[in-house]
């Protein structure tokens, strides 16, 4: 029989919270239309206003801030825009600053045409360059609107933390929008809109156990908004129409609520599993290159390249071995394409990089079973400079 | 004890069907990322290629044109732009025209702009008016772009089935392209995108029994499609980034394939019992006015004024009585606005009107007491033109 397959790709999307199972389970006959005046349409519309305030507390929010939408890329797609409105006014942003390690949902840069986008270059650890932040803003011409900033709290492939405080500063001191992709650090570094001085944050249920289809984009105010990318209904106080996705909602509110209360018992774990993972594989591959491994890193992530395994080889090995993780992010295709953030660092991106990510579920037993699969997987390839 | 809830409010949202319950409950552990290359993305992928199997023959289509969305207001606002590309040659769509009854997805004209949109007249029966529709085209300004036609196919207030067929032939003739939504009429009337000469059908879950959170967007061909609303990791082919909603896709199409299977048997049935309520209705109430009555309409539904009885009173009384149905259609705030459908048949919106609909967990017990109910609501009610 097959051992057990281990997954490692949290990154990529969590098992199922068995606090969001519950909270599905409990909504699967719970089927009004939230809009609907009568008993079935109130009851359903009470339990999403309750996902609201746990998704609140998740960023640090008011619940009055948090409009709930099919999913992080939704979200991006929504504020990325030169479209938006001061109450009733029309306000115009000129241009869009994001780094260069964005994920695709914020590089495509939403309503943003391809000339009103700008890139933020990063270092060779993979955090954004703040003195090229300042002179982008800098040289920004304010009467084609605002300046509006996009970066990302913790990068979903190295989990490197990015100096977002400082970004706000900056972003502030030239009258812009800074715009927070917090979909890897939510749950796993503390979140606070107010405290990180970001306008909007960008959250989704599928990366802390909550199920897919669901993402928040969360406000800090209401009065600066983006018109509406989805109209119609006037669901989400016009800010997202469609009928609410009820199960989703409320599957992500009950995992944002777990995440914020064994917030701290949860990371430490996870933070000292990952220092076991990556002792392990620095003592089967002294060669092993671990990305940003002196930066400030979420507790979950390791990101490497191991010299003479070709990522995408690497992925089939482990895979083959039972073991999940991924090339890089998971890719639209299913194939595994070059990493930008490997390229943006100023590697190589010959070889690629393998990403292992763990969760509230990973085990002890799962690193002792990770380190001996690396370690298999290391003595047998090539040579270093001959990719296998 | 409150005797048990009579939910008659289908075209809202239905129940959760016992087939697409299974799916979601199967389907909650296979957590992978579609987009993952390991075992456990591959295992996804199958199944959310088996749902767009289901859903293409729900819509009569072939599987490689259904781009799932997060419901049918997201997939309007998709298809809905003036901003097409055939192959990768942008092309413009000059103008939209939909119907005077259309859903607010719909009317809110999606990417195009006030001054780009105009409405179709209906009949006093509720019927797109064919000859209007043919004058409009004839003074369509081509140099703008193509025309396109939005015209639901049946209107999910009265249940009227419009004449989709006929339009089709109008808007070929003016080399246009027609969307349909579909969304009321999928699994209640024969639909196929390709017998109804539609070039894009739009379909949502839950009003069929999946769940909320998923709906399509099914096109005739491939070669001419909108510019995507959401951008970002480029699934769905790049037609609508985001990672799939994995549980409400698959249980969307489990509940699509029953809607197929069962056809024949779930409207032979809801027909005779809509029979046996509106019978009853008149019945007990000869003054009721049924709107529609004399077309022809879905087999579920009916829209009625009961002279002397405002709809938003009678819409409380019934759900005091214990029996969900709705004054018009569900809207956002859960205020319950003025019928647009009943202004745009010419009717007097003052009194307003109410709709019960059917599905399929219907019973003969469930009609008896919904007769009743009305009796008793109708009974008590002031003297005509005497609003309560």
């Amino acid at each position: 029989m097959a051992p057990a397959r281990l997954y490692l790709d949290w990154n990529a999307t969590a098992p199922l919270h068995p606090a969001a199972r519950d909270a599905v389970l409990r909504t699967l006959d719970m089927f009004g239309n939230p809009s609907s005046v009568h008993g079935e349409g109130r009851a359903v519309r009470a339990a999403i206003e309750g996902a609201r305030r746990q998704v609140a507390t998740l960023a640090g929010a008011d619940p009055a801030h948090v409009i709930f939408t099919s999913g992080a890329t939704e979200a991006a797609n929504m504020v990325l825009t030169p479209d938006f409105r001061m109450g009733r006014t029309p306000m115009a942003i000129g241009h869009l600053y994001h780094s260069a390690i964005e994920h695709p949902a914020i590089r495509e840069g939403g309503r943003f045409g391809k000339d009103r986008t700008t890139e933020i270059a990063v270092t060779a650890d993979g955090v954004v360059d703040l003195d090229q932040l300042q002179s982008l803003l800098a040289g920004h011409d304010k009467s084609t609107g605002l300046p509006m900033v996009a970066v990302m709290l913790v990068n979903n492939e190295t989990g490197v933390v990015q100096p977002v405080g400082e970004v706000a500063k900056v972003v502030q001191g030239h009258g812009g929008l800074l715009v927070v992709d917090a979909v890897q650090a939510a749950g796993r570094i503390a979140l606070d809109i107010n405290a990180l001085g970001a306008d909007f944050v960008i959250v989704s249920s599928h990366k802390i156990g909550g199920p897919k289809g669901a993402g928040a984009l969360v406000s800090r105010g209401e009065v600066l908004m983006p018109r509406a990318l989805i109209h119609g209904g006037g669901q989400e106080k016009g800010h997202r129409s469609g009928t609410e996705n009820s199960l989703a909602v409320i599957g992500f509110g009950a995992a944002a609520e777990v995440a914020v209360r064994e917030f701290d018992e949860r990371n430490g774990r996870i933070s000292a599993l990952r220092e076991q993972l990556e002792d392990g594989m620095r003592n089967a591959a002294p060669d092993v290159v671990i990305y940003g491994a002196d930066q400030q890193r979420v507790s979950n992530t390791t990101f490497f390249t191991l010299p003479g395994l070709k990522a995408e080889t690497g992925q089939i090995a482990f895979d083959l071995e039972g073991v999940a993780l991924s090339a890089g992010a998971a890719c639209s295709s299913g194939k595994v394409g070059e990493s930008h953030v490997l390229v943006a660092m100023g590697r190589d991106p010959k070889l690629g990089a393998l990403r292992m990510s763990l969760g509230f579920s990973t085990t002890d037993e799962d690193i002792g079973r990770a380190v001996a699969t690396f370690t298999k997987i290391a003595a047998r390839r090539k040579p270093a400079g001959e990719a296998a």
